[in-house]
């Protein structure tokens, strides 16, 4: 941590800082500069958000700059290698990206054994479908809770493929975790402490979501939460933030992918169905997400788009999603051939 | 709503889209144009969020464009009058902004009670000061909790204050419940939809703080899942947004005060402190805020920010605050005399 | 400016940058951490951007960090006080705010004198009026060229009204310059720096808009531009920023009036008509400037806003911009009163 | 064009609007429905945005909605087929990307011949090098001006690579195209209307660089200038716009490429060494932007990075230059094999 203080400023001010690093267990640097003096705190001060406020809540201090990453058990310092998730067999983190498809809702038995079927034959390994859905309106098609849950089962069931859905709140934990492989919690609830802090408690993969107003360190800061709680097997997804541009849903930022492959041994999904709200565009950012190092994609899939009773707009249909599967396995072959070509930062 | 297709599309999805509007209740209006043809529905299409989705995933139209606003009870259209809460005498969203102070976190006994007499004497009406606090980092100071609440009882007894303080989630409904006024709900938890139902149900004000990557639109839409479960007594708070710009902690939209006067009849208030993260602009935006029409002020004093435990560099010292509430009595009493000064857009 | 590495960086690397510090001409001071060393370059490194970006490009250096702001003539180091800009008797940043009004383009004798009257009257110092507008369609209508500002020469004779028009390119500085006593530097060409340094070699007042996606910082560099090439006189004008919020046209950024007042000492004016793009949000985001310290406004005013070839629906009519004089004028009678009111930073 | 009225609106504002759209010779057709009315105007309503803002300004008006993208020439509507410029033999567009690289800046014969040469070698087929440089601070390096021009002409002499530079004003024209084989025109000029109706008047293919605070619609519009003026070779180029995460310099949004590709037949060129601003990113960055469907790529190469006069964080040594371009061969050979891989969503 660095404090930068006017160069000038009051000697009993500068000793009380120093006196309150001192006591905090750091040692202090000083440079004096010509207009600027500038204090270097020695130690680890990740984490240490609390002493950087007070400095900073000196009249004469102009700023406080921390140095080190904020985050420890996400970021690579103790991790001795990639951390690979395996779900009952299937290994997210691994060599090959991991598809994961789905509707956006389980609406029937129909509907979610059918979608079920068709994304199994084009390849995929994980089964996606909302049961309790988080809408904009409280009007909107809520999902249809446990009775969803039971046809998730179901469809894991008949088909073998692994099922993620999403968790909301605190109070369903036990009904979702007894059907689901892996608890997706959504964009809206990234920080929803109370309910990371419970998450972390229990021994069942997470995909952590990332907020639509959050930077990478604050995601990496969020999966922290449910990590220092015990619960290791957090992988995380990227499904577009919020900016000026209303062309499409949300914006994409893949370049999220590699930076998180950089700064974290965590797996990293891409969601290019809500990154983009279009299903045009789903096909072209799968294969985008892939080839920029994601160990996964998460896709809207539906057998009737036009009957959906969420997110339609932006679900394939499943002819065009078993064209996408096989372009994935064209580009994952080529970038097998490329010798660290999923793993470019570390 | 209106649906835009292309002027020469396939006949057989157009029928199916015109039985769909059909057996949805609405009638359709078809004009037909040079390049595009537009079906227009007649009805009340509030609400009808699943349907304009299950129509724009067609894939032979272009965009569906709903023409109502999509809350109802957070509107004009059913309200008689401005809603004016009365937290035990005091009245939110009357004739005079109302001023909510304190620290941003409890952080003992001694503390609580000093600020409270302080902001008390100045002018302020309610006593903020958080016992559970939504940090970035699992790492930071995360509030006194219990103790914390009983400490703002405390000074509720001693001052007459009323008390705001944030709640968290469900599990603490009953225990925060029991000792504040107002019930806060924070930026972070703003599409908490489980926690927003279950403060919907309570006999309780609610002030909801805008998401920092929300819409105007989705925060009335937030208010409405309170007032569908019952609980009218909301009110909103504009603390700053997400942008690009980095002069400041956020960027505080203050153009949402009047927006919100002209599209609710509910209180809106703001938070110059959160909206800057900069005590130095406290004042200034505090003084911009009632001028353009805010309800209400919620502003962070500390006796000695340095030892703040949380939010120190945005918090204004004692004298400062007695400043800026003389300041805001001569601003009201020059805007009293302007005609229809607080309410310009109704 | 301050160099952070790893602690166990490579000697040569390290010394290679304590070299290329040294032939600069800055002094090193190293303080060696237990993860990361930091290096403080002592000396004056505003406007040292270029040694900044090369610092950063060796493998060892996580960042460089400045310390100083990089500007120098906008800021406050070396102004002996705030600026007061005198166009011919009216004085922008002294006092009282100014009121600048009229059409957003000129585009008949009748409109642009009857808009100049009605201004002048309401008590408006300036008159504004586009004659080459910068719109982003090139089917649009781009203003009356030459013929407009003769018509703003006409309006000043008959009124007395001081002139501000948009410069867009250097082609025509002359021709401009000759008609207006203000000349605008739009939003759009904020970063136009050819244009930027030829209005800086004349002795003209500047109104110099903010780019809708710059900070305060970036947008004081591009007044930097200007004065450092001899021109003073420069005024800012904030005029919204692009974010996700749709509410309104742009969010207007109003944090950056008392920041500007605090890092600067230019005048500063709001544009609430393109800030908002609403005229229902005009008045109360105009009283806000002012009590927020605004040292003027800008203000689209049109006798008949539905006939108005450009902005109609962000134009007040003449008769709601009388009343919001009428408003000001109370507002400024309680903030003169108010010690400090309009320079809360300083 | 549609036009949103409330249902109850009065009779003699509809019958204006209604005779504003006749003498426009649009034909109306009006929905009466129970709380809003709607008038849709048939006939070819691109770029009509004054009659739109004009409508917009009626008091009883709630919204107008264009219902026609404002776009012409780069739209598909007129064009026969994707657009591919011939630069003398290179050509952009067709079914290999193009790969464009050099550094930031043009800074010495040895650095401009000896990047020249590598690049070459690697396989990239355009010379990028900035010898007139749009910097923030005027104190920084602003390029060698004519002198890295004729570096430029004479690398493309020494090797057969084809230039690409940079044209920041209307008075450099001669000089830059003199020189170049592709004018680019960089994001802080993406709204100098001025200079792009004058590149509009050349036989030159032109770069278009995204605005950072354009939507993709006001980027194909500022490309409508250029090709309504005459020329018609130009390709766009995302770089990245500005968004609140700061992680990386900007956000690259990806999604623009196949976004461009269903709107336009212009080609569309990724540009990850100023879209993430750090070196690390570009390799995967550029990976992507090829699976994505990008025509090209923009690289900054720098022979040592740490002695670059701008930009060294963000450029990639010789080595790691080659190491990707053996990348991308390996990909595109797989892409090819894709059918329409890199033309999805037409």
């Amino acid at each position: 941590m660095i404090v930068v203080m006017d160069a000038d400023c009051n000697e009993k001010e500068l000793q009380e800082i120093l006196d309150l690093i001192d006591e905090e267990g750091f040692e202090a640097h000083l440079s004096q500069g010509i207009d600027k003096q500038i204090v270097g705190l020695i130690g680890d001060s990740a984490g240490k958000e609390q002493l950087q406020e007070r400095i900073n809540s000196y009249n004469q201090v102009d700023k406080v700059i921390p140095v080190m990453e904020p985050y420890k058990l996400t970021g690579w310092k103790f991790a001795p290698e990639k951390t690979v998730i395996d779900v009952d067999g299937v290994k997210i983190g691994g060599e090959n990206p991991v598809v994961m498809a789905g509707p956006c809702s389980v609406e029937s038995k129909e509907q979610i054994l059918e979608t079920a079927r068709v994304v199994k034959e084009a390849g995929a390994e994980v089964l996606r479908g909302g049961a309790f859905k988080p809408r904009t309106s409280p009007y909107s098609f809520q999902g249809l809770g446990e009775r969803g849950l039971e046809l998730l089962s179901l469809a894991r069931e008949k088909t073998g493929l692994k099922i993620i859905t999403e968790l909301m709140d605190t109070e369903h934990i036990e009904m979702v975790t007894s059907h689901t492989d892996i608890i997706q919690i959504g964009s809206r609830n990234m920080k929803n402490y109370a309910l990371l802090k419970e998450i972390g408690r229990l021994d069942k993969p997470v995909m952590l979501k990332r907020g639509m107003a959050s930077t990478v360190k604050d995601w990496l800061l969020a999966a922290e939460y449910i990590m220092s709680e015990g619960n290791q097997d957090v992988m995380l997804c990227e499904r577009g933030i919020k900016t000026f541009c209303d062309d499409t849903r949300y914006t994409m930022d893949l370049s999220a992918i590699p930076l998180v492959r950089e700064k974290s041994h965590l797996p990293v999904i891409a969601d290019p169905s809500h990154g983009t709200g279009r299903w045009e565009l789903v096909a072209p950012m799968s294969r985008a997400a892939v080839a920029g190092g994601a160990d996964g994609l998460l896709i809207e899939v539906h057998p009737e788009p036009k009957n959906a009773l969420s997110d339609g707009p932006q679900s394939l249909k499943p002819e065009k999603f078993e064209k996408l599967m096989n372009e994935l396995e064209k580009l994952n072959h080529a970038l097998s051939d490329i010798d660290d070509s999923v793993s470019p930062a570390v």
